[in-house]
């Protein structure tokens, strides 16, 4: 048997993510080298803090001090990006990477989100690779599906619970009735959340996912344009009351290309209990797919944690190591579009509003009259008077109607003396 | 920018599924150029009755009259062969092109299930491919992703729902109340049935799917021990049973590595209403993965059709278009396992057994006896008189017990002179 060709592999970053891959990786030299036309050998390791205490043990001479090294080394093949963030020496190391003809393995989302148009554009002049499997829903294989297993398919819709840690909480907060605070605390206790969570709540890191995948599915430049809601407004009575009505609420990431326009958007979404996406529970991803001819498909898999995304970075190195040379974006950056963006203005929505107001004869009729000068028109209704009998929450299920006049009512309503706080609106999807 | 190389392409077999690949194709042919580094091109098609009358218009020129030829001929690159049947004129095709260094793209289980490990060797040796994702439940990526995106993992099992014309009948038996008959004849009305249904209902088509894809995950030849039961001596009473229970009977096919050995089987089995399995309906198909590290991933889509099939036979020939040249089944022949196959005898089930038994004094002590002698315990038993007041209509379900001694009882309970027809196990999975 011919001997394979070596390819060296830099690992920059290492954090419980970069220690399990290293771990993994040196375990499965030879299964990998059964299954790809060369074999993989990781020669530089770098990290922020060398000295740091760390459960796995590394030979000195792996030890790179200064991370930029990696990208100008002669002997480095293939660079894996493990740092993270859009900006700094991420960007940094990639970008440089790419320009001295190193294949780039990246779990970052940030980065690609931002910077994947350019970042393509070198990869694809100097014919390496830039792969990232692991920057869209960890250990799910949708990345590559969209490139390779459904290349066939004109994409009309990507949809999907693409966050676990903000699905942990709202699946905490269903199952076991716990407030937004005490939901984000468990999952940080479990490692589900981070210290610093917001990227995950606020919508951000959906966002950067979404935009990924609706650059892959369209065949489009990146689109900076997008709609992004958290999950931080939602509380326990919006889960509870969600639950009487039939519907969990998930945070979505919806892109769909309607009348060649393109509509991104991240929001919390009420979807009917029976639904297939609401059994989504957990750290759970999944990703559905419209396509023609092939119908709709759904991937769904741990889209977290270090065994996971690590089965991701394996599959791109091993796509690396089998000298499939593939555009980023599965198409040339000559054939990408540059897709207009459609408003969220003109898309139709039903949906869950909430209210508080004070106890006052005439409310009622003064907030449907709103509605109704708005052209929103209401299916359903529940006043309840709150426990101190001073105030009540009242909820509305809407009509479907343009979503510029269901924010356009919220706005007249919140500047009312009678509202207490601030009005919620949740939309209401594939009803 | 640098003229692509062409890939001349001969389709064999011309049914509902060629005709749509060939109008897909023909239409497509820019798309594809494209997201590849070379451009299809079909020079040739062949079928059994070229006189036939098709609603798709074939140029005289690429009729063949001799489907032979293609295989043979110097201009052909890639074969697609959509002839069906393990033996004869489809196993001539592919054995021949292989030899003459075709490509070959295939939507034919029964042909791969038998002789995938001949045509691989051939395959190999000669370096060219031999893909067939359109075997393996239509349009759903599971042989792609199995081969690359969850390249990493080692797989402990793989199960699904792999047939979709059993999965409607059963679901139409479970929604609209029909007897098997009736649901069947409405799946032949719908074209969701072939006018001979019986490899689809006996269990056969979805044998030959498992064993595709349980080589795949174990790394293993193809092994043909598999315990086969099909969903012909289910009636509507089981379904409503089941349904009674808590649960759904779907036909699963299920491959497990159990102490170093395989163990395969395809049957009906009753799974929780509220599990994911239950929840694909109709002609839908799943797939779930169980690897180390990724953790459980599943993947689900249209399992048939001429649409979602050519969605599969463009992944596959745009794979060949890219150059990507791979072995059949992942790794090598040479680095292939014989794994032993394990016994059902061994197997652990709990289950679901349905007697029919003359009303006479004793006979539910003899049959509580039976069980018991074989060490079968039961868990709750259910006896109805029947209209007619003559007999009555015994459900038991069991505790978990081995397989072998499910069948030792009902053996037994055969012969018994109270019994009518035939006693009934379904096993129950996963509970």
């Amino acid at each position: 048997m011919k001997k394979k060709r070596i390819m060296n592999i830099a690992i920059v970053g290492l954090g419980n993510i970069g220690s399990y891959l290293y771990k993994f990786l040196s375990a499965n030299i030879k299964q990998l080298e059964k299954k790809n036309t060369s074999k993989p050998k990781i020669i530089f390791i770098s990290a922020k803090n060398i000295k740091k205490k760390r459960k796995i043990k590394i030979p000195k001479s792996k030890w790179l001090k200064n991370y930029m090294d990696a990208a100008k080394s002669k002997k480095v093949d293939i660079i894996v990006e493990l740092i993270g963030g859009a900006e700094g020496p991420a960007k940094n190391l990639v970008f440089s990477a790419l320009k001295n003809k190193k294949h780039v393995v990246t779990a970052n989302k940030a980065l690609i989100a931002k910077y994947g148009d350019d970042l393509s554009k070198i990869a694809e002049k100097n014919k390496v690779n830039l792969e990232y499997e692991a920057a869209v829903c960890g250990g799910v294989p949708i990345i590559r599906s969209l490139k390779e297993g459904l290349i066939a398919n004109r994409i009309s819709k990507v949809q999907g619970v693409l966050n676990g840690t903000s699905n942990y909480i709202l699946t905490s907060m269903y199952k076991d009735k716990l407030s937004f605070q005490k939901a984000l605390k468990k999952a940080q206790d479990l490692g589900y959340a981070e210290a610093n969570p917001s990227s995950d709540i606020n919508g951000d890191d959906v966002a950067s996912k979404l935009k990924i995948l609706s650059s892959l599915c369209f065949n489009s430049f990146l689109n900076n344009k997008i709609h992004i809601e958290g999950i931080n407004f939602i509380d326990k009575k919006d889960i509870i009351n969600a639950d009487k009505l039939g519907y969990k609420i998930k945070l979505l990431g919806i892109a769909e290309l309607i009348n060649n326009k393109i509509c991104q958007r991240v929001h919390p979404s009420l979807v009917k209990k029976t639904s297939y996406i609401a059994s989504i529970d957990g750290v759970l991803n999944a990703v559905i797919v419209d396509g023609d001819p092939v119908g709709q498909s759904t991937i769904q898999g741990e889209g977290a944690g270090p065994e996971a995304t690590t089965s991701a970075l394996i599959s791109d190195i091993s796509s690396i190591l089998r000298g499939n040379i593939k555009y980023p974006f599965s198409i040339s950056k000559k054939q990408r579009k540059k897709i207009i963006s459609d408003d969220m203005i003109n898309r139709v929505f039903s949906a869950y509003i909430k209210l508080d107001v004070k106890d006052k004869h005439g409310v009622l009729s003064n907030i449907t009259s709103i509605f109704s000068s708005n052209r929103v028109s209401i299916k359903r209704l529940i006043q309840d008077p709150n426990p101190n009998k001073l105030s009540s929450s009242i909820v509305i299920i809407t009509h479907n109607c343009k979503n510029d006049l269901l924010t356009k009512s919220l706005k007249k309503l919140e500047k009312k003396a009678y509202i207490i706080g601030k009005p919620k609106l949740i939309r209401i999807e594939n009803d």
